[in-house]
Formats: structure tokens, C-alpha cells, sequence
């Protein structure tokens, strides 16, 4: 076994404080996915890389770096990784899912922020996230206010580049965002040294595109009753997503679609028959936040879907065709990037119309909605969302909640009513 | 006395609702405006205005509209007064300064969500507040999440326009507001069926400038000492800019700084030359919210500044030089709003510049930071707020409340030990 020691000392982590965090996953992780029945062979790989989350790829970034190249941290699908690989760097997708971080960001934060930015920022002035250790610097963006006013306080620790996101879908908001890129592209070539060139921008939207067009794959594959993979494994797999190298999660996600297909072909599912089918829609949920698909799916449902950052808003976005020349190509990824139906823009009755799409094409028996508490931007979309479900008759159960522990026996008491309720 | 109940019955508002309302506000004016001693006798007019805050000023509203005008309302002050006056409309703030229209709101909006923005949309569902029964639509604005998700939950009560406004100040963000400009004016044409000209502009705007002028003259005159008007009085003044008729108030507001400067000429004051003199910063405080002002006059300070947007953000900045086209105004428009310190922007370093001048200049012996529960920009301002006061040894107290009167007692103990520490 390694010993990542000496690296985390290198990147000035709080060694006791980080053995505390590193000591409490392996239980949290088995008992989560280790336990679950007739799990694909193919989850192996991913299985490894979260027992490898502070090891392996943060080693990876490490030789990368004393290659010479650089290390960029993001939170948010609104960053384009296509542009940050195409200056020769490498975007990592930053800690930011436990509570084990919150308190040191109270320290500092309102306490009224939600879980998913006291997260991030405690990880950060607590020392414990290699990532952001690694990281030459970070690119937030303006997506909603407590992210927005995070970054001012964090850049006081850290490297950071703040990217405005318009917030309403007009000519001039794509004008500005371009503007964004364009100010990104320059921030990248001088952090880099190198140039991002048409060919260089080319290749790289190729390896993302590859990446969401997998994990696309796979959430098509949740269509099938049964479903041959739980909610929890097909989210693990959206949460690797935004940390692991991405070509070789590409292939990795590729082979356990083929592994899905042959289950499929064979109608095998990890859930019985009647289980019910839910979607999941609302906040993200950062790596290792399981709490609310471990309650549905231990108590009997399957998730079929996540409407989320961590979900579809990730991956169903392509770049559109363009001229190839680079002016194109970075127009084409402010089109992909402002596609995403995100609750920062009003409105984003788009969303709406995903959540009723996903509801009728997955089948699903109800949706879950799913808001961090403080989240001011997906709790007042949850009243427009509440409307037009009930207008479809669509059974919608709406839970706010952190990252603690607190609210579990609550939360599974709602859980199990909602599902007696839509048990088909 | 006047039966508004006609009127108010014709404006769909709930009667018997809003009396409650009303019977409620004079005891509560008089016991925090009218016990205070020695004010100024010019004071008359704005307590005969709050008296008649929903009668008289919707009197003329409804007269102006039997007219065939047209009244905007709206809630913030990134909306331009004088591009609706210069359509021959009616600007005028609209109703969210109590916890009365609150649980109205929380039957719809998430509870988690600041006091002022809560208020707002229970005025307009709960049909207490005449101006916004009185306005032919509201313009609001992107100024925060809660705010702007909260105007799409709106728009299915009230025609609602919502305008953007940038996040960070870049070139690009000031073309995107003056897009939203334009569109404001085409909007306003519609509505208006009045075209908005270069000559009609000028007239509004020199209207707006002038109402900011008195503002502005009475805000210096606070820096005298003894300070010649309350704390609470000033305010008041501000809070009704928002919905008086603007030449009139102007009058009214140099009237009262014409008093003012006699009795300055006297040395005559309203506190004590030993009361502590406080500045008091952070999120807007719509009228009737005068909960931490009569708190901290109450226990022997004297406020003789407010940085905050019914304070200097509302009345600091005047319209640059232009060429007087309707272009060179629009821009010179755009340009005057975005100037505004406001926590939406980031970075907003302007705003911590301002405290520590308004600190310096107006002679404070202490800062209090005022945040509504739930609202993220200011409540992280106040991270950087604590920052910048400690390094210049001024003290700074940080309250976060919002309309209820449930912590009253514990602001006071709060208060009283703060004062007790920066009495001079």
C-alpha cells in the first residue's frame, strides 16, 4: 500500500484533521454500495477510485504538475473543462459533499449558507481537500449568491478567478458570457504558458463530449424495468465524473453500459418489479452526499434519474456544430454552457419541461425534490415544480435538508409514506 | 376625514385584513417617531404622509391613473424613477417593511427566505398593500436569488417585469444593463402608449436629481455635532422618497434642511453631545421597519448615517455629464445605477471603501452591520466588513434579525453592550 503521507504534507494538508475524514469513509462507503445487491461487475473500477479519492489521482495531478503543467479546481457545471484541457491543464471538480468540513466554514461563513458552499469553503481554510490543495487556482462563477460572495472570502485563501454567468438567456448575456470565456482563455494561456489553439480546444471538447455523451449512455440504460443499476452506483458513477481523469472514465463508464446492455438483454435488475421508480430533481450532490438516495433505495424505491448538476444538467448538454475555428468553437461552448437548466436564470421554465420529460420517458411512479436548505434558488423553483407536477398528477415529495445526520429519521419516516403512497 | 374604503375596495385589497393593518401602524408610529424630543417641526409633513400612507398618495395614484397614466411599481433601486417618470408614469417603492404580510408569504415562498422579500410577495397575495393593487405592473430586478426567484413566483399574481443586472462591472455587464434599458423603455412605451424623449428624459431626471440633492444635503448635515435630526427621523425620510410625489418631497426634504441648518447655526441638537454616534450598514429597511433605529436610539445612540439602499445607496449617485441625446442619457442612466455599491456586485469593495469614509467623515464612534436573516450578499459582506473595521480600530457590532419582534429584547442587551464600549 502507498504512502500518500508525504504527499499530503506537501500539499500542507492538516494531516490529523484529513486521517479523521479519511477514517470515517470506508465504513460510510461500505455500508452505502458494498452492501447492495447484484451490483455490476463494472462498479469495481469505481470502487477503487473512491477508496483511491485522496490517493491515486491526487498523485496523478501531483506528476502532472512536476511535469510543468497546472491544476485548475472548479464547483460548477457552468465552468468549461473542454477550455481548461485545451491549455494543456487539468480541471478537478473540488471537495465539497460532507459535513465533516462544515464547521470549520462557520468559523468564517454565515451559518445560514447551504451545506454544499460551507462544505467546499471549510475544506479549504480546514485543509483537508487535496484537490484544492493541488490546485495552481480555482474558477468560480456568479451561479447564486452564496457562491457568488464565497468566492470574494475564499480568494483570501486561495487562488481565484471569478467567471460571471448571465441570468437571464438574452443576446446580450451570451455576449457577456463569451466575453467570460474569452477572459478565461487568456487567464488559462498565461497560468499554462501555452496557447489554446483550434486543434488543442478541438480535442479537448472531444474528451468531454465522449465523457457526457457515456454518461448519457448510461442514464438512457435507467429507462429499463427493471433498472440493471441502482441510483446510488449510476450517481457514484456522475460524481467521478468531475475528479477523474476523463478518458479513462469514459472507457470505464462505456464498459459498464456494455455490462448494463447484457443485463438488459437478459432482464436483469437490482430492484424488484415493484419497486417504485423515482427521479430525483433539484441541488447538487457532491461527492460522498449519498444521504437522500441511500433513504429512498433502502427503503424499498430504485432512483432512475437525477435532475441535478450531478445528473442530467452535467451531461445532456452538447456543443453544438460550428465553423471549427476557435471564435466558432468558443461561441459553440457558451451556447452548450448556457443551455444547462440551471435555477440561476429566470426563468427556467425549461426545467420544468425536463422534469415532466424525465417523469413520463423513465417511467417514474414520483419525483423526489430534492433542496439544500438555504438554497434560495432551487427552493422557490420547488413551488413552480410543485404546480406543474400536480397538474400531471405526478405524486412529488419535497425534502430540504443538509448534510447532516440529524434529520435521517425524519426524513425516512417522509420517505416511507411517499412510497406507500406511489407503490405501483 | 376622508372614506378611502371606496377606493380601497375598488383596488381588490382585503379589507378586513388591511384595517388590521392600519390600526396597527399609529400606535406605532407614535410611540417611535412622535415620543422623541425637540424634533424638528418640519417633521410634520412626513408624519402627515405616513398617516396617510394609504390614502392620500393612492388617492393621487388612482387620480393620475382615472387620467389615463399609467403607475410602476417597484422594489429596488436599480430601477431608474426617472425613465418611468419620463413616460408619463408613476415609480413608487412598493409595500414590504412589515412581519404583518409574512405568513402570507410563507403559505407560497420558502421560509428561509430574508423578511423583505417575504413581506413583499404577502402584500401582493394576501391584497394588503394598495400600491401594488394601484400598479399596472411591478419591474423587478436581479439584484439577489431570492428577489429574482421570487419575481417568476409573482408574475402568476401581478404583471411582473424583471430586468437584469450584471454581476461583476465589466464592459460587457454595462452594454447587458443598457439592453435592459432599452427594453425597460420599450416596455414602458407600450404600457404608456407616450414615447420617452430626449426632452422628457432630462425633465424626469433633473426631477430624480434634485429629490437625490435634498437627500444628499440632509445626509451631510448629520455630520454635525450635536447631530440637529434623529436617526429615525432621517431614515423616515428616505424610506418615503421611495413613494412620495418627487417635487413635492423635494420641497419638503429642503425645508427641513433649511431648519436643520438654523438650528445647526444654534448648536441645537437631539442627543446629547456624549451619545454615541452610529453608522448603520447593510440590507435595505423598508418602511415600516424602524425595529434596530428605535432600537439604538432608544438606549442613547444617535444614528447619523445609513449605508444601505433606503440610505446613501439610494441617494449617492447623480447622473454623469452626456450629450443629451437619449442615447448619451441611457448611458449616462446605465452608468449611475451601476455605479451603485450594492452586495450584488463582486467584488464590491467600493461599499467597504464607503463605510470606512462615512466612518471617518460623519465622526462614528461605531458601525452597526445590519443583515436580514437569509440574505447571503450582505451577511458575507459582513465577513469583509469585520475585516476592514478591525484593521482601522473601529468598533463594529453585527446584528442579523429580521421582522419579528422576538429578539427585541436580545438586540437591546446586544445594543446597550455595545454602546456602553464605544461611548466617546
Amino acid at each position: 500500500m502507498v504512502d500518500y503521507r508525504p504527499m499530503w504534507t506537501e500539499l500542507d494538508l492538516d494531516l490529523e484533521k484529513h486521517d479523521m475524514l479519511l477514517q470515517a469513509l470506508p465504513g460510510m462507503y461500505e455500508s452505502t454500495f458494498l452492501t447492495q445487491e447484484n451490483r455490476p461487475e463494472a462498479m469495481d473500477y469505481f470502487d477503487f477510485v473512491v477508496g483511491e479519492i485522496h490517493g491515486l489521482r491526487v498523485k496523478e495531478l501531483m506528476d502532472h504538475k512536476a511535469a510543468g503543467g497546472k491544476v485548475v479546481g472548479l464547483y460548477c457545471v457552468f465552468v468549461p473543462e473542454d477550455l481548461i484541457l485545451a491549455a494543456g491543464a487539468i480541471p478537478v471538480g473540488l471537495c465539497a459533499g460532507t459535513q465533516f468540513s462544515v464547521p470549520d466554514a462557520e468559523d468564517v461563513l454565515p451559518r445560514n449558507t447551504c451545506a454544499l458552499i460551507k462544505s467546499s469553503f471549510g475544506f479549504k481554510v480546514g485543509r483537508t481537500c487535496p484537490y484544492v490543495q493541488a490546485s495552481d487556482f480555482v474558477i468560480g462563477e456568479t451561479t447564486c449568491d452564496g457562491k457568488k460572495k464565497m468566492y470574494e472570502i475564499l480568494a483570501g485563501y486561495h487562488p481565484t478567478h471569478v467567471m460571471e454567468v448571465p441570468q437571464k438567456k438574452t443576446p446580450l448575456g451570451r455576449e457577456l458570457f463569451l466575453a467570460e470565456l474569452r477572459g478565461l482563455r487568456a487567464k488559462l494561456e498565461a497560468e499554462t504558458g501555452m496557447d489554446i489553439t483550434a486543434d488543442s480546444l478541438a480535442q479537448a471538447t472531444a474528451a468531454i463530449e465522449a465523457k457526457r455523451r457515456a454518461l448519457k449512455r448510461l442514464h438512457a440504460i435507467r429507462k429499463a424495468r427493471p433498472v440493471p443499476i441502482s441510483g446510488l452506483d449510476a450517481l457514484l458513477v456522475t460524481q467521478i465524473s468531475f475528479y477523474d481523469d476523463p478518458v479513462r472514465f469514459t472507457e470505464k463508464v462505456n464498459a459498464l453500459c456494455d455490462e448494463l446492455d447484457v443485463r438488459m438483454g437478459k432482464g436483469e435488475g437490482v430492484a424488484t418489479a415493484d419497486a417504485p421508480r423515482v427521479l430525483v430533481s433539484g441541488s447538487p450532490m457532491a461527492i460522498p452526499n449519498w444521504k437522500l438516495h441511500r433513504i429512498l433505495e433502502e427503503s424499498g424505491a430504485v432512483v432512475v434519474g437525477e435532475e441535478s448538476c450531478t445528473g442530467t444538467r452535467y451531461f445532456d448538454y452538447l456543443t453544438p456544430e460550428n465553423d471549427g475555428s476557435l471564435t466558432g468553437q468558443l461561441g459553440a461552448i457558451a451556447d452548450r454552457q448556457l443551455e444547462t437548466h440551471c435555477a440561476c436564470f429566470t426563468p427556467n421554465d425549461e426545467r420544468i419541461e425536463d422534469i415532466l420529460t424525465l417523469a413520463r420517458e423513465w417511467a417514474v411512479d414520483g419525483v423526489v425534490h430534492y433542496s439544500l436548505q438555504f438554497c434560495h434558488t432551487f427552493a422557490n423553483e420547488a413551488v413552480k415544480v410543485e404546480k406543474a407536477l400536480a397538474e400531471q398528477d405526478i405524486p412529488l415529495l419535497r425534502i430540504e435538508t443538509d448534510y447532516g445526520d440529524e434529520d435521517v429519521g425524519q426524513l425516512k419516516t417522509r420517505v416511507d409514506a411517499f412510497l406507500e403512497m406511489i407503490r405501483p
